[in-house]
């Protein structure tokens, strides 16, 4: 079996959680991809982390693992520009793959970090995890989206902004209000200027536009502007025309083959499926020539998530893709037994208009268990029927189905119930 | 440069947009991931269609691209089980690589092409295109989605049914209705009966299925109920209730290691992402352990989108990954300045309450050719100023933010005045 050995330089929130993501998914890896993922050395600043390790080389310095020859990739999670510039330099330079999260390293300095990585004989350059944590937007566009000629991007690409944004519109309070209680549970900083002025956007939203377009963004030059002066009276003005309010990155190339990029608030329509997009989650809204449009979205921040992404491109370095998907475990499906399904339902019955009968079917639904959550008795048309719409709480399906039949046989009911189960996604 | 050699078989919907997509982006593809893509040979039924094409060879007969040592890859796009199925066996079997979008085949038999791909000296089998047009689902599940573990995914995967619903909610009609008009633009077959019975979502599902669990599913045995008794009374009491209607294809993979599988109408509620997908728009909603819950969604049907799937399944068998994402196009970027922007515009302004202000502000914004769409002066807080909300049609930001310094000059205005741009995406 193939295998690969790693040097992760940081221990932070996604440095530990690869660390422990990989441990765990060790085996998985293996009978997926054929591979051995092996962590050779790890790299933190604090000494005493030391001890949590058995069997994997500790260092406090990162160009311990620049240098050492066991290693085939370097993992580069302590963020910030110095010292992680030289040591994604140097290891690429040695011929050592790189993975990194570092966005704003990229932003800055990513035409150099490219542009070395393009040479022969120099290691690949990996940063599925600097834009949207977990998901694959970067490989997505990489490697498929790009085919397709690739028009303009929206992206929602910070997750603490989207969490004032969202918890002011669902839950009510002003800006600094919100800032606070994400500051306490977590998801902005003590210092929150980077990702409430915009910053943070505008660095991810360079490195998309470098995917999409093959253009960095000149970062002083680019139009930004952050969330902090939204006041609650916008959110709710918002609400009352149809819109809630984003913070969105936006990058299109025009016929001129010029770059429209900015990042700031905007309105964005009720129903478009990017105003769905809440709380932490971060979200990429692509348009194509060819393609159509390509929505993307999933948890923009957290160790786990993010950790995932970092992970899927040491695999990638590896194996790039599977030779086949996972056929060594396929067999066919054990499946559930439909009979077992339970569902919240909707039952619109069509029943005579006489005093007993809503009674009758109560009873029917009781005896089989099945409870009611709202019941609405709909004006009568010009028949004799009149329509009752129930929706009831989780039932069995059998119940639910048993039930149904005897109602159906009721000779008030006419014609048969119809039955819709209610996702619960 | 590295070039790869195809034979394409089957000149159908996607197998017209491969080929006129191909020679369309055969430089963008040279210049992005050093890769010639060249079309050897070309297959179809039509023997008079040989004429369209100039230096490539043209049979009717499939096995001819099977055979020939010519080709590096076969692209079988002519749908249906025979001969599909001989033909990807065969070239399997001799070292060639296989792109299919044939959803119906791989549902069917998938398991015995499956394990023959992953046999040693056999060739690859790629079928992004099977599953959501062009959005690459599959490619994100194999290579990054199944590494967070994953535990459910729940998929609007028929484009033509979600027409149905969709329009059936938004434009109103019946079920029968609906189904005439997508036939009459060509988003329904003659026989419908593979989408509106859900068997087509079906057969993605195990896909899905085979993907995210390594499990195909005994397709006679999954529960399937189609759209074909969804009425409009239905899609009418599901808005008033807060929920719309759609087919859903789930499958969930439960801890006794059984999948939960079915295919049928369910109520989402209104606010999901999901709810959000319309027209023949597929989505695919995939909860993880350790990753959380990613959405995709994009055009699930169509030549060119579809098309897109295939030439990246094309790109991704002889490069896997680009060396280094496209650093060989990459410079800054010639940025639009943002003095020519131009929006329609959200303007919360703070007036005092007193006859000819909102002249005054009008005048101006007139002044300035800002158009106003809608007005609505607020009922006046405690404060001697009040609230009024302006939305605008489109206008240039110089002119609205001349337009707005203007404003907030007049002693009437305190204080200055909210401008949010309202993004048409």
């Amino acid at each position: 079996m193939k295998s690969i050995k790693l040097g992760i330089i940081g221990l932070g929130t996604i440095g530990s959680a690869t660390v422990k993501n990989l441990l765990k998914s060790k085996e998985l890896i293996k009978e997926s991809y054929g591979l051995d993922v092996v962590i050779s050395s790890i790299c933190d600043k604090r000494k005493d982390l030391a001890k949590k390790f058995k069997d994997i080389v500790f260092t406090a310095e990162p160009f311990d693992i620049v240098r050492s020859s066991e290693i085939d990739v370097v993992v580069e999670l302590i963020g910030g520009i110095n010292p992680a510039f030289e040591v994604i330099k140097e290891s690429l330079k040695s011929g050592k793959d790189v993975v990194t999260a570092n966005k704003a390293l990229l932003a800055e300095k990513g035409s150099v970090l490219f542009d070395l990585a393009a040479r022969r004989n120099s290691g690949r350059l990996r940063f599925e995890a600097s834009v949207c944590g977990g998901v694959p937007v970067i490989r997505s566009i990489a490697s498929h989206l790009s085919l397709a000629g690739i028009r303009s991007i929206v992206g929602i690409l910070n997750g603490t902004t989207n969490y004032i944004l969202s918890n002011m519109a669902d839950f009510g309070g002003g800006f600094e209000e919100n800032l606070k209680d994400a500051q306490i549970i977590g998801y902005a900083e003590k210092d929150p200027s980077l990702d409430i002025k915009g910053i943070d956007s505008l660095h991810k939203l360079s490195i998309l536009s470098y995917l999409c377009f093959g253009r960095s963004l000149p970062l002083s030059k680019v139009f930004v502007e952050g969330i902090e002066n939204i006041s609650d009276l916008d959110i709710k003005y918002a609400r009352e025309l149809g819109y809630v309010i984003k913070l969105l990155a936006v990058a299109r190339l025009l016929p001129n083959n010029k770059i429209e990029a900015r990042v700031h608030p905007a309105f964005i329509p009720n129903n478009h499926s990017l105003a769905q997009v809440k709380g932490s989650f971060n979200a990429v809204f692509i348009n194509t020539e060819r393609a159509g449009e390509f929505l993307f979205s999933g948890l923009g921040a957290g160790g786990d998530a993010t950790s995932t992404a970092v992970i899927a491109d040491i695999v990638s370095l590896a194996k790039e893709y599977p030779h086949t998907y996972i056929a060594s475990r396929n067999k066919n499906a054990d499946l559930v037994n439909p009979a077992r399904f339970s569902f919240r339902y909707y039952l619109r019955l069509s029943a005579v208009d006489k005093p007993g009968v809503l009674a009758k079917i109560s009873r029917i639904l009781a005896d089989y268990k099945v409870s009611i959550a709202s019941v609405t008795q709909k004006q009568r048309d010009s028949a004799r029927f009149v329509p009752i719409i129930m929706l009831t709480h989780k039932a069995r399906e059998t119940s639910l189905l048993k039930a149904k039949a005897k109602i159906d046989s009721l000779s008030v009911i006419n014609p048969p119930t119809q039955v819709i189960r209610i996702e619960e996604i």
